[in-house]
């Protein structure tokens, strides 16, 4: 099914090394004019990229995403150059000469780093170390699953990395590495540019490790070859194709592999190596040709090179064509990541269930209910939790576990490496075929942070599923406690961030996060039980309103309170507080801050209100100033928590019906210019 | 100098299991009582726990902050009990059995994860898994540093570490580990709770890796005992004593041991065994005495190994004493954090310098500017990057490095380990001795975060030196670009995040950082140059309020012009750009919204006037809408940033003079109802 060729497919007359310098010099040429870049990977790894270009990688650059298609990931995403360029000789479209010469400037193909979704080929968006070694293994866990289902006629292909000794430093690294050789991701073969450099000089300054022994450690097949002998590196990548472990390849290059002042130091890294040098590196290298310009023969050799993969692109796209029908149409609508037609009933279902039911349960069951409820009609779903699946309720009762080595089940135990996990739920829903979701608890969103800032820059759907979602926890005490973590999330763009207020609004936006194609969510559900929220007027999804009245007073409206998750409750026994004493305060249900201030403004002031408003929520205030106004309040946290059953901390942290009538009632005076 | 007792110092009728027993039924008791917690670890660990503590650990319950006690570190947070029970039972003033029957109440000593500044004997909050051991690389660094200083007589102790599968599992202890073994900081011992089970079952459904081999390759000494044989565990213990390298002991134990029905299984990990099995376990492990009744002998035993240091102490304390007073009053003041009396004098100049010179540099290089100042007076400074120095600007010219096996350096090489960086900044702040700073990029402060988190709960001193601050810097893109960080780090309570706005600025914000004794503080600093701020009226370091007027109008203020950072300047042309059309704006440099939410009323008042604010940051808005108010217009970024030079992504993305003019405009016309 794979490409076999273990021969270079070039033009006689062209060498490997013209193949190599032409990856190199455009690297080289495109950093100088930018005045700005990586000139050092690129010429260290262009031996090794060139192996693998030339000669294993399964690609197509007519068809970009062509589902059977090896990936590749630049994990040294400093070293897009490397990429760039070999995007160009191989022929990939609109990624041009001219673009090369755009390096680095506004709106070019040729951002800084490889951007996801703005350039063809790149795979996932890459620069923060080790993120996309982690990233690649949700891209083979996604393959392995799909093979599962599709088998090797439709889903056969590997994921290869380049990594450089940023990214093995990383502690990303090693939950990336244990995750894969745990599950015996065979098909991932990583390629470390061993050039004993780094940013501050020989890594030697800072890192002792045996890479080699680190990832054997965890389950790899690992061999070292020299990176600048392509029959070596061929030979590996051949060898390491057949194990049934993942691969580490550790390549020993030289940075700036050809500057003869520069090579082998630091200072090839992250600088344009001047005119004096690239002139050096030319004479060095045998390369007499002017920036950007290679030479037809060699151009032919690449572009052969890119043509490599028609024929198993065709002999893949018979295979698929020739599917039953209705099993073609359930593949392409997995990669297509369609939602089945019925999972709006079932979410209509169990949303009417809780309804109905009106029962007192955490946000966290309802989310049990949701995804048992969901699961059998979504196969495409695919669960999993950073060993806390007990305390987030993530696993569906028909979901069986995901197993080394055997991939027919829908739910993965990520162990404890909540950063691994998001990466690798990026990863898989890059690759496509599923939804994922995972679960931790909300503080240790933090760990899994640059993660999610990741998805969110690329708009990719994955489903963070984070409970204990307050002091609400209790007993463990503020290193369990959320205070910030609600606004802090909310900081980063692109990303929705849930905080139901009971069942139905749970799966409410469960249907949000599984309808946003584009954009990751991170649910925030509570660990205590929360009461249903009065009886709505109206149809339809109100947390995709963002925040929505959930109490509106008959007659004026004195003051509006604006809350989420369990403290809607809190603001809705407040509201009868301020009753009795004949203010008129209605009850806003926010959910979520996002899409809230995406509603049109008419709606937002309908909300909102003309009086004054108090914010109610068991956090720091963070961007809830924005929709209090001059007059507002806040009632929630100003530091961090503390260990007590959690009646008793709303209590002394006074977050309660009384405080929040309090505030209402100062508020009311403010605007009245009587306090 | 350390104490050798390798034999048990306990009653003769007394046996090691008794005593073990104790710990194990003083931990069910308490979680029992509590309804809450953790008696799985204890359990396992109480046999590990009791050779260390009765045989190996140098501490005197009479002073827990004696410099030169072991420091023991339990990583695995959650089973706090064990602690708990042995600074009891070893006699720690105020942690009585009263104490641990109020285990995770409010008020209480015990809460449920140990807290630092809270529980004597607590060497640092722990909870978040992989914290313990990477914090305490920090402690075990900050020891060999002071050792280096000060010689045998006066430093001589070990860092020992209690931690679980979860620890080993997240990505921060592969960074601990390489960095420790990178270090050769051998007096690091880590007690292995190698109990094969985690929350959600066995440790195989998630983990394959070999633990000895993985440490083994980052340089470690390794072995592995059987964690219920005390003479095992001392005969490791002390061996590992004996090596040249950081040791990792393997302990094989059984969690929930003795618990018939829950031992071995994720069911004694993480709540009460229930009244049956208390009662079953109590048989089993032949202990029948009642709740939290410890039989006299066995407590006299306990308090005599609470007792073994005394000795230790007293002839420490001899040799202190003994010092040459200018000495000791130098190691007392290094200890105790003290400022030297020159550093005054060092800030003022350097910012004397600045405010002369007036020339326009980035804050980066100002930054570099004032360590070089400061540096050559203050010993105790203890600088680093995550191989960024060059980029930061983090080394001063007086600081070598700190190298494997030789200490007596003063920066260091953290390599490309943000999270472990941070993590070990807090060990040696928590150590004492020094004061931390480390270098990244903010964008990076997401990987480093669960750890800024840890410092500020704890009230630890430690700096960041956060450079390329905004899309400031420019080709490096989006992954590069921080846009979200500044508002999510200003969520985290007790953290004070500076962005100064020129070279006065920064050292005026170091001079912050370094007086705040508890509290840790982020350095937010440019990669581009900043011009010099108009002149100022009046001394004092303006810094220091948190924000300030840097232009006040001669007459009328007809709008509030508040910027931090780079974008100062943009508001300063703004306010000369609305000068011409006749609207008078003042200008606010806010360098730290959190001082200056702490100003008096009156104060933020004044600096704030009465009519309309824009606020300007090359950031997401987060929490500046508490002070723009109704009528506020905020410019700012509402999404990522791109790949580009720096003067065209501010064109592109509106933060402009010309924008914030043009706000200005519209918020004067909001507020005079025009609009």
């Amino acid at each position: 099914m794979t490409i076999q060729t273990a021969t270079p497919a070039v033009d006689a007359a062209v060498t490997h090394r013209d193949m190599a310098n032409a990856v190199r010099f455009l690297a080289v040429d495109a950093v100088e004019r930018a005045k700005s870049g990586h000139p050092g990977m690129p010429m260290g790894m262009a031996d090794v990229a060139t192996v693998l270009f030339s000669r294993f990688l399964k690609f197509d650059p007519a068809d970009p995403d062509w589902p059977d298609r090896d990936r590749f990931v630049l994990s040294a995403g400093h070293g897009s150059m490397l990429l760039y360029a070999l995007l160009h000789l191989t022929g990939y479209d609109g990624i041009t000469i001219d673009e090369l010469k755009r390096f680095r400037q506004w709106g070019s193909k040729t951002p800084g780093h490889p951007e996801y979704g703005h350039t063809p080929g790149v795979e996932t968006t890459t620069g923060p170390l080790g993120q996309g070694i982690a990233t690649a293994v949700g891209m083979a866990l996604a393959e392995r699953l799909m093979n599962a289902r599709w088998g090797d006629g439709l889903v056969d292909h590997f994921t290869y990395v380049l990594a450089g000794d940023g990214c093995l430093m990383e502690g990303i690294s090693h939950e990336a590495a244990s995750l894969a050789g745990h599950l015996r991701l065979a098909r991932l073969i990583v390629l470390f540019d061993d050039n004993q450099i780094s940013i501050d000089g020989a890594t030697a300054l800072s890192c002792g490790d045996d890479p080699l022994a680190r990832f054997a450690a965890s389950g790899w097949s690992v061999r070292r070859v020299d990176g600048h002998d392509p029959e070596a590196v061929a030979t590996a990548i051949a060898a390491e194709r057949q194990t049934s472990r993942p691969s580490l390849i550790a390549c020993r290059t030289v940075i700036g592999y050809g500057a003869p002042d520069r090579q082998g130091t630091e200072k090839a890294h992250g600088a344009p190596l001047g005119a004096e040098q690239v002139a050096a590196a030319r004479r060095t290298l045998e390369w007499p040709h002017a920036p950007f310009e290679i030479p037809p023969a060699v151009l032919t050799s690449w572009r052969r090179s890119g043509a490599r993969g028609q024929g198993a692109h065709g002999a893949w796209r018979a295979r698929h064509d020739d599917l039953d029908p209705v099993l073609r149409r359930r593949f392409d609508a997995a990669l297509a990541g369609e939602l089945p037609a019925d999972l709006d009933r079932a979410l209509g279902e169990v949303a009417s269930g809780f309804a109905a039911g009106r029962s007192a349960i955490a946000s966290r069951q309802a989310s049990q209910r949701v995804i048992d409820a969901i699961a059998p009609v979504f196969p495409n779903l695919l669960g999993g939790s950073a060993d806390l699946t007990h305390s987030n309720l993530t696993k569906a009762t028909v979901q069986r576990d995901v197993e080394p080595g055997s991939f027919g089940g829908s739910y993965v135990r990520y162990g404890i490496r909540e950063h691994g996990m998001a990466a690798a739920m990026n990863g898989v829903a890059l690759h496509g075929g599923f939804v994922p979701y995972g679960g931790t608890f909300l503080v240790f969103s933090d760990y899994s942070r640059p993660a999610i800032r990741l998805a969110a820059l690329m708009g990719v759907r994955v489903i963070h599923v984070m409970t204990h979602d307050s002091i609400g926890l209790g007993e463990d005490g503020p290193t369990h406690q959320p205070v910030e973590h609600l606004a802090s999330l909310r900081t980063i763009p692109n990303l929705l961030v849930f905080r139901p207020a009971d069942a139905v609004e749970t799966a409410e936006a469960w249907a949000c996060a599984l309808r946003s194609r584009r954009r990751p969510s991170v649910l925030c559900l509570s660990r205590q039980a929360l009461p249903a929220l009065p009886e709505r007027d109206g149809d339809g999804n109100k947390v995709a309103c963002g925040a929505y009245l959930a109490v509106t007073p008959a007659g004026r409206r004195d003051v509006t309170l604006m809350a989420s998750g369990s403290e809607v409750s809190v603001a809705l026994d407040a509201a009868r507080l301020l009753a009795e004493e004949g203010v008129a305060a209605a009850v806003v249900s926010a959910p979520c801050l996002e899409l809230f201030a995406e509603q049109p403004e008419t709606y937002r002031r309908q909300v909102l209100g003309a009086g004054p408003r108090v914010g109610v929520e068991a956090a720091v205030a963070g961007n809830w100033w924005r929709w209090l106004g001059d007059a507002g309040e806040f009632v929630g946290m100003t530091g961090f928590g503390a260990s007590a059953p959690a009646e008793v901390l709303y209590r002394e942290f006074a977050i309660t019906a009384n405080a929040v009538a309090a505030a209402a009632r100062r508020a009311i005076r403010r605007v009245a210019g009587t306090f």
